[in-house]
């Protein structure tokens, strides 16, 4: 690729900025929240419109969808929740590329944590603030400028690009799954998901559970006389902190080598009890456990529920009351792309013509819809976004501005290179497109 | 008082257990959650005024009652939760007494573990089952068969009888308060909650807390980047479980000593994260903490916050994100009656003239609305009653039939041995009474 068009690319991104940071401020002050994503989705169309994308906009549904064994999600109905593509058709002779974000966004959380409302979308210091800013509305912004800079560079592309603006990943990728469905197919994928700019070829999986504890009822000023399910699901949640120490320990991939624990299980909910003054005789509590690269939900569900099924020498109270476990709502796929996939190499080179370094390559700590389109589409996915996982589902959720500007300029260098442009040929002072009209 | 006396009451209880076992089905029956008491004083009321007392039923409200220091409760409107107070004047020159009994009950729970729907009323091998069945509707049963027994043997008493059938007690007494306000006085209390027949002169208190822990937001992917609020709360219930063992080590009334844990502090509540694959950063827990006959609310307060303090030191997240303590709800203060105020010789006199044993005399696992009665009223109150705090607030509640008898039989002669019985004096042929009147 010619330096030429890097110049052009960076030039773009250069003179965009504060349209950008525009468009990143309207996108986290839309809180799309589960369920409430219709809004944002609506000014994703707008830009990709304005582009002259083929736009194709649906609300995910349908037996083969919901019936699908990768379909997970904690709802039926996606009325309001609708994806978006837009679609840039190539001149042909080239590769193909999705660029998959999400809209979604997890719940503000304890509000007084905030210094300003979740959704302000205030600007300080180069950063911008609110809830999705970092996961991911500031890697949507990323891809939105890449493909903008690309078009209105006028430069033409020989593969496709498949821009997806997809609902569901924060509760286990329905909406990306619903793209697979509708037929969106490319040689590969960038999901620009809060890497730190790192580079993930491997993305972990993960899956939602539930596990409810059980008590015995008593009044409380005879507590003695119950079995208190919060005190024993104390002692579910020390074994589940024993099964992660034990998987974790038997990870050996590099890639892992700089995450305090590669597959995390987090316990996120806690929930029980009905009266102060009555013994708890039922505590629920939910979490989500990581699925390493190489291992399978099946597989790691058959550990776990072994792992709880031994309690029972621990603490007799559960042979006979055994902690149950429960699957439901979200689950990701682990995912991957080959280390040599020639995309991988690709986006390193323009990282490093870009950037002036070489880039972390890293396994994910989460997962991400990248499982679904590695191992439901057959897409090879890598993870590569402005984001930081630090502030990421935190209070003051926030993104370095200039980090947006970078990766949307590494990703449209990548996606010029992926796709391959169809060069001008001068004939006679016309390109050779304007030729061929007027022969 | 005669055995003439005795004879009749012990006959017609006798000859009425078909009707108070009837009638304890119909108040099972009638579920009386807080805030839905209404229908069940309506069978109160009703076989109140059958036996001719003067009915007085009111919703607890107005100012005075509000803003009284003793004055907790979860709710500020009983609208539907009506106090019903029945009058039996005596014909003078003798004792007055109060008995006192709640209508409400706690939530059923998990319906799963009961073995019938909680408000059956089913009895089988001689107990009744249901929600509210031994706290207290059996007791109430004894108190109302009690009076039913003296009424309908004809026995005159000297003074006073005062039944008081009030809401609010699961919650902390605001329908004995009310009821205190309203004017209703007399020189002792009985109140039949489920001492299993034991006789309790003391009653520790207790109130609601509420502790809120913090914890700080993140990606349940990078655990590691937050700090979880579900596992601060382990340590703080931990940490309260020390508590509640030095509190206790420090008790040596010999009323206590076959009560595992005299003073318990329970925790009944949790709830805490709004994402599985978030880290929770806020857990609220809520429970109960006994307050020991000689101790007063402030004092348990003080300690009960200086405790939580002191988590500083184990552990230096608390020392910037302290754990919050908050006093709520409802609040019982602890009650006594004076070890030898004479309705308490008279109680253990007529319990072993009626079950040929002497009974046992122990301070109370729990608050009841004694305190209220004591501290707020004036007024020295004992509780004796025939359920048991082993099935209290749990699944499958019930009563054994025959205590709900005895115990009325020995509530009917302590209330006529210290109300006074208006001597029949045969004048040719006529009472006494019957003589004043054609004189």
């Amino acid at each position: 690729m010619s330096q030429d068009i890097k110049q052009q690319i960076s030039g773009w991104i250069d003179a965009n900025r504060e349209y950008g940071t525009h468009l990143l401020q309207r996108l986290v002050q839309s809180p799309s929240l589960q369920g409430e994503e219709k809004a944002v989705q609506g000014i994703v169309t707008e830009v990709l419109a304005s582009m002259g994308l083929e736009i194709d906009e649906w609300e995910p549904g349908g037996e083969t969808f919901m019936q699908h064994p990768d379909f997970y999600s904690n709802r039926k109905d996606f009325s309001g929740s609708p994806n978006v593509v837009g679609v840039w058709k190539g001149e042909g002779g080239g590769r193909s590329i999705i660029l998959n974000g999400h809209v979604d966004v997890v719940p503000a959380g304890d509000r007084s944590q905030w210094a300003e409302d979740p959704f302000s979308g205030t600007i300080k210091d180069g950063r911008l603030y609110g809830r999705g800013s970092t996961d991911m509305k500031g890697g949507n912004v990323s891809l939105l400028l890449a493909v903008k800079a690309l078009k209105e560079s006028g430069i033409r592309l020989q593969g496709d690009v498949i821009f997806e603006s997809v609902v569901e990943e924060e509760s286990g990728g329905a909406g990306t799954l619903a793209a697979v469905l509708r037929g969106y197919k490319a040689d590969a994928a960038i999901i620009p998901e809060p890497t730190n700019m790192k580079i993930f070829p491997k993305q972990q999986g993960s899956m939602w559970f539930r596990i409810k504890v059980h008590g015995r009822a008593a009044h409380g000023g005879t507590r003695y006389e119950g079995v208190s399910a919060i005190e024993k699901s104390m002692a579910v949640m020390e074994h589940v902190q024993r099964l992660e120490e034990k998987r974790n320990a038997r990870i050996t991939d590099p890639l892992f080598k700089n995450i305090p624990i590669p597959v995390p299980i987090n316990i996120g909910k806690i929930e029980g009890g009905d009266w102060p003054s009555s013994v708890a005789d039922l505590v629920t509590i939910e979490g989500r456990i990581g699925i390493a690269p190489d291992e399978t939900a099946e597989e790691v569900q058959a550990e776990f529920r072994q792992w709880l099924g031994e309690l029972a020498a621990l603490d007799p109270w559960f042979d006979e009351h055994p902690a149950k476990l429960e699957w439901f709502g979200a689950r990701w796929q682990p995912g991957m792309i080959e280390p040599d996939h020639p995309l991988m190499a690709t986006l390193v080179s323009q990282f490093q013509e870009v950037t002036g370094t070489a880039p972390a390559i890293e396994a994910s700590p989460w997962g991400t819809d990248g499982g679904m389109l590695t191992v439901t589409g057959g897409i090879p996915t890598v993870v590569f976004g402005p984001g930081t996982t630090e502030v990421a589902h935190f209070p003051n959720e926030s993104i370095e501005l200039e980090r947006v500007f970078r990766a949307a300029e590494i990703i449209a260098c990548t996606v010029a290179d992926w796709c391959g442009i169809k060069e001008k040929q001068e004939t006679g002072g016309m390109t050779k497109d304007a030729a061929d009209k007027v022969h």
